[in-house]
């Protein structure tokens, strides 16, 4: 039996090698999805900002929780549906409504 | 001058009935990209989790610096060319890499 687990002295291993070039190939795509995910952030934020005026014009108040409760199990019933873990989807959209908030309440206060 | 803001006493204000429709048809809109937002995250967890596997094999480390500084200054250049604010994008991706660290350190720690 050869010892195929042990490194050449002046370069990688071919296995270590190897890796290196799957993680650039993951890598890219990972890179391409996050740029999908920022674009779609921008526009979302777009709506809520037009939200946030619309709310502050009509005297509603920044957070609506039935409202929250509705996207909560919605998005929990897309994530099981698509392989995402619900409890992520449901910690994702907790961080986005805490943002989308802070701006509806510097909407309201500059009003 | 008449006094047009002045609701009905049977039924909402003509702009607060305006109001409800512009609101549930910006909510549409919210409620379609998010389910886009989690069809990606899933796909974006599925490569993340072969980065895992490979890491554990190759005995990379799960946490890489290099590559987060090299995503954060990508994703700040990108969400100021979309309209997104800088700093938000960096949180978020800090936010779904604590979730990626978390998965590669179950992966490291399963092996």
């Amino acid at each position: 039996m050869t010892d195929d687990a042990a490194p050449a002295a002046d370069s990688p291993a071919p296995s270590l090698e190897l890796a290196g070039l799957k993680l650039a190939e993951l890598r890219a795509s990972i890179d391409n999805i996050d740029a999908a995910l920022v674009h779609l952030l921008a526009e979302r934020f777009k709506f809520t900002q037009q939200v946030g005026h619309l709310k502050a014009e009509a005297g509603l108040p920044p957070a609506d929780l039935e409202r929250e409760a509705q996207q909560i199990g919605r998005l929990r019933a897309l994530a099981t549906a698509s392989g995402l873990d619900p409890v992520f989807a449901e910690k994702f959209l907790g961080f986005i409504v805490a943002e989308v908030i802070h701006h509806h309440e510097v909407i309201a206060e500059a009003r």
